[in-house]
């Protein structure tokens, strides 16, 4: 390809950017922004896009079998599975104009995921033990109406994705090809160069299921999720679920005498620690919710937030809301923020985390409007539960609970998540399938997805230095970036050009008349294939062509035959 | 690919289709209908559609590069070009329900189409003559609200299309580029095994253009439109464009006196001419438009329509519908079905089809209610205009005018198309460009698309026999379909499998315990691949191999080398 042919072009930084990934890929001319959450692939962009998905084809055909399906279905689809109203970032689609709405005024969503699209299909085709397991997949655009799209492609309103599904016939039978989808991940990211930087963890199960999922997570800085390593067994989780215990903070060797604070409108823990003089993790957050099966209190050290995924798991809850002002203060007795452990009614369930449990001399809200309660104890002031639970968000310096050792927290970006999905789509519509024995048995069925276009903001996120990216091989959109400086090298240049197309190389040639040797240079350091190869005067004299690799400083000068034989490889 | 595993299962002959086409798509488990004008590709079908598209990227890759564009985008962007409103198949994105809406409750368009979209990316990077002429390109999904989707792939909501786009410095340029544009299509259609069938088409330029614009049409018994083409030198019109001379038709001697007759309530060709006992091509047909220039009259013999299209070219008019019923009845005095072309007032201008011309004692509307005018004659009761016109819809008959040979009618269906858009859409966004004399001049475009999809639904129009599918080798899904009859033949059968696979030869092998060979063989005949392998006892006592192609009767024993030598080649 000639540089001049690319449409794109390089950009010069002129404003500010998310993240040095999306400098890049922007200033580089690999994607054009055409709205908050959808982006042009610009020619280059393109090609790494095509690459990325190669890879994941050449995956996922080992272990399922490709199809397209259609972006636009029926609301019906989504109605069925009642997750019309309860995805919210569900695009729909009508009409645009009154004439349009004349021919034709169905309304349609625009598919963010494809399980309410393809569960009905495949019970139209595979209804016996004969057709079980199967799988399909596809490569495709997908839409949700993010509220705040950012970073470039890691969060867009329009992207690209891999969605595989995998029916059984048993829950045994998904788990097994639950570890093969796991394994056939993993084989893309070691493609892509992010292997060794990508963790299997355990998350939740979002939308889709109440059991837990699993994610894969890119270890990066700017990556928007945290998560916790047990470093003894490489076993990761999602900060959303970790389970965590806290260290355990030095305490008073004596209990002082329980006190009644007054603290006129002191509400939340900093002010509240600044007020009482005393560390945050000395004070407890006391929180109402309303469940379908009551009241629910939960209480955290001060220095914790409480976890309701956890909270509804120990509570054996389905559904889980803070209480309103009303109920707070029919509980206890006070305005909201004033909730303490202390004297709660007998008829609500309470939940203690174990970080409160080692505590001596702690603050507690007073259940009185504008009262703390200091110097609560154990024992003396209250009954210590039967059991103290682990309702806390999980945060850095926290330990692993079965193991005690302290995790290793570190910031990442998702990219690919499985989830078993059980029963909750084929029962939505019915899909069951006939046995030997001739009775019709629940099908079993897993989600395995792969955002494409992602994964390129991912790499741009992860393989660049402060001259620009640095594309790994695999999905590199050119290996060789040609220069040819001065008038005498440009017939060398179409020479190499012509010989490396030829052999099978993909080259960009820089063949631009009017930019300075100097500026080919930042580009080539910018767009950052994994070649550069210049040719010149001097390259000629000193043998030939000046090759340097963007991941290094070496340069070398090679004859034709031995930049075939490099660049070939 | 084992048949087992492939998700999509031949059906049943149970239902009407629309075509033979669409009946195997579906039938041979190809397509998938998830609503009116929307179909999953199966696994066989996504193949299919894969390669066609592949070969389309290829072509495209001689003549331009590669890019890829949302497929929504702000409203802004049909706004700016004036076609919100206009393009009565847009389809507009919102949030689905109300927690989307209270997310981002932006409106988008589902573009059908990216003139709109590509015109303003490609003035952020293309300013100087340097950089032009360029040309891009995408494959991608598409969105119409079409309002009655049919023929299977033929007319959908959602499509799979090609759509290149190029831009110019001059109409001289863009001409160039439009025969190169051609000449890649030509390319393409050659590869699809549809070179022989396809003819470049003058037609309208729709919404695009009010110049002429070109389509290729494949000649197809159910094809939606009619071709006429000149023989002698191969040029093929689209009937809303042809021009076209009416065969003359015998007329009488002499001049019978002009009649005035009383027909109550006789309205239409075919009702006035059986009252009168004439054919209908001794009457006329005279409509009264309404235009920006004020009222036009046409009027075409009886067995011919007005083509408004051929009417706004030769009145030089660009805005046209018919008139209201008061505004006919205030120029002919007659309620609407008596207008005609004697007596009109002065001031309306009158335009007569060239058919009209050598009719002898012909009828024409009374300009009074239920009266018509019967032995018309020229020059007697009204005056010859000065010119008559070309303003009627060509029929099968018809001659081509230059040269009055008769046309070559036949049925076709558009396979793709070509729009010199001049400005239009470089002006609508002020995209200029620098020429070398440092003026800002006007930047020529044109576009040039091909469904892919459709192009899918074409060929299997196009070739199958009354048993099913017959794929060209270039977008077969599969080259060899593979049967093994008896238990004995099953190992053989796996390893012809093996080896033919190792060889790179594309084979989907039947391998289903419970179907019968019979069922094996009408399943390969509709599925339609281009080889028929079949191992069985009987083959291996004939030396090997029965072998069989789609498109022949005769079958061979080959053994495993010559068998792999056919079906690599």
């Amino acid at each position: 390809m000639r540089y001049t042919k690319l449409f794109g072009k390089t950009l010069k930084a002129d404003k500010e950017f998310d993240t040095k990934g999306v400098e890049y890929l922007i200033r580089g001319g690999f994607i054009d922004q055409v709205m908050a959450g959808a982006y042009t692939f610009l020619p280059l962009g393109v090609r790494v896009l095509h690459k990325i998905e190669q890879i994941v084809r050449e995956e996922m055909d080992k272990i399922g079998v490709e199809l397209l399906m259609p972006s636009i279905v029926p609301t019906e689809y989504w109605k069925r599975t009642n997750r019309f109203d309860s995805v919210d970032v569900l695009f729909k689609v009508v009409g645009a104009n009154e004439g349009s709405l004349k021919k034709n005024d169905a309304e349609y969503v625009l598919n963010p995921t494809h399980e309410d699209v393809i569960t009905p299909t495949a019970k139209k085709f595979n209804f016996s033990y004969k057709d079980l397991p199967f799988a399909v997949y596809q490569i495709q655009t997908k839409f949700r109406n993010e509220e705040r799209p950012k970073t470039g492609l890691l969060r867009t309103r329009e992207f690209r994705m891999k969605d595989l599904y995998s029916f059984h016939k048993s829950v045994e039978d998904l788990k097994a090809f639950y570890e093969v989808a796991r394994e056939a991940y993993i084989q893309v990211y070691n493609r892509l160069g992010l292997g060794d930087q990508t963790y299997y963890t355990a998350a939740s199960g979002g939308d889709f299921t109440e059991e837990y999922s699993h994610e894969f997570q890119t270890r990066l800085e700017t990556g928007e999720d945290l998560i916790f390593r047990v470093k003894s067994n490489n076993q990761c989780f999602n900060k959303e679920i970790a389970p965590s215990k806290a260290v355990a903070l030095e305490q008073d060797s004596e209990m002082k005498p329980m006190e009644e604070v007054l603290g006129k409108g002191i509400i939340g823990v900093d002010e509240l620690s600044k007020f009482m003089g005393i560390k945050p993790s000395q004070t407890t957050k006391t929180l109402i919710f309303e469940s379908e099966k009551g009241i629910l209190v939960a209480s955290v050290r001060g220095d914790y937030d409480v976890n309701e995924l956890k909270l509804k798991k120990v509570a054996g809850v389905k559904e889980l809301k803070l209480a309103s002002d009303e109920t707070v203060e029919k509980v206890t007795g006070a305005k909201v923020g004033y909730a303490g452990i202390v004297n709660l009614p007998n008829d609500v369930e309470v939940f203690i985390d174990d970080s409160i449990e080692p505590l001596i001399n702690f603050e507690t809200g007073g259940n009185r409007t504008d009262y703390h309660l200091a110097n609560v104890n154990w024992g003396r002031d209250l009954q210590k539960p039967k059991k103290f639970h682990d309702l806390k968000v999980a945060k850095s310096g926290d330990l692993y609970p079965e193991t005690s050792e302290e995790y290793e927290a570190f910031k990442a970006s998702e990219v690919g998540n499985i989830f078993p999905l059980m029963t909750k789509f084929t029962d939505a519509v019915d899909y069951q399938f006939v046995d030997a024995d001739g009775k019709s048995k629940p099908v079993y069925m897993g989600s395995y997805g792969i955002g494409t276009s992602r994964l390129l903001g991912v790499i741009a996120e992860k393989f660049h230095d402060d001259k620009g990216m640095i594309w790994p091989e695999s999905v590199a959109p050119y290996k060789v970036h040609l220069i040819a400086l001065g008038e005498n090298a440009q017939e060398e240049g179409l020479k190499i050009y012509e010989t490396l197309t030829k052999a099978g190389v993909e080259v960009m040639w820089d063949d631009r008349g009017g930019a300075s040797a100097g500026e080919k240079f930042n580009d080539a350091d910018l767009i950052g294939l994994p070649y550069r190869i210049v040719v010149s005067q001097k390259s000629l004299e000193k043998g030939g062509y000046e090759v340097k690799k963007r991941t290094g400083e070496e340069i070398k000068y090679l004859n034709l035959n031995s930049l075939i034989e490099l660049t070939s490889r």
